[in-house]
């Protein structure tokens, strides 16, 4: 299982869908990250909302939570030189503070 | 061209791209709303950030933001009797007050 990781930062794509749950789970509990940056371009952002659902609502249950969510656009030249535009998103996900 | 609109808020669904788009701005304009939501459900939640975003950047752009997104999620039952969930979201887009 191969999938892009960066600074805490899980960017989604075609692989099976759990592989980015799980990376979601181990960034915050092996890793102890406080803070995971779910990432997505174009058709992708559905699965985003769905991975950060299933790991907010079902794995990390009442561990974690959605902090904030900002979308975008991004502009590039596609192979036959036309300027192309793709929304973004990035959900941020937070460990709860120990009370 | 009909597409749900119910006290501002805009349901994505597979209409045309800019059936949906117009329908944004006309809320803003035409309607005078100084609140928009634009909603989708599973794979159209993909849709609805393109459609904010090129409301936002590009039609109404400096006369509107973004003010807040939500993620969620909707059970249900299909029609074998099995339990699916559906992840969802809200971009609420608000006019931009006069300075």
């Amino acid at each position: 299982m191969t999938i892009e990781v960066g600074d805490n930062s899980i960017f989604i794509g075609n692989k099976p869908f759990m592989n980015y749950v799980t990376s979601v789970v181990m960034q915050f509990t092996t890793k102890e990250a406080s803070e995971v940056i779910v990432k997505a371009r174009g058709k992708f952002i559905s699965r985003a909302v769905d991975v950060s659902e299933v790991a907010v609502k079902r794995f990390l249950q009442d561990r974690i939570d959605v902090k904030s969510i900002q979308i975008g656009s991004e502009g590039f030249e596609n192979d036959d030189g036309k300027n192309i535009r793709v929304s973004t998103i990035e959900i941020v996900l937070v460990k709860r503070t120990e009370i």
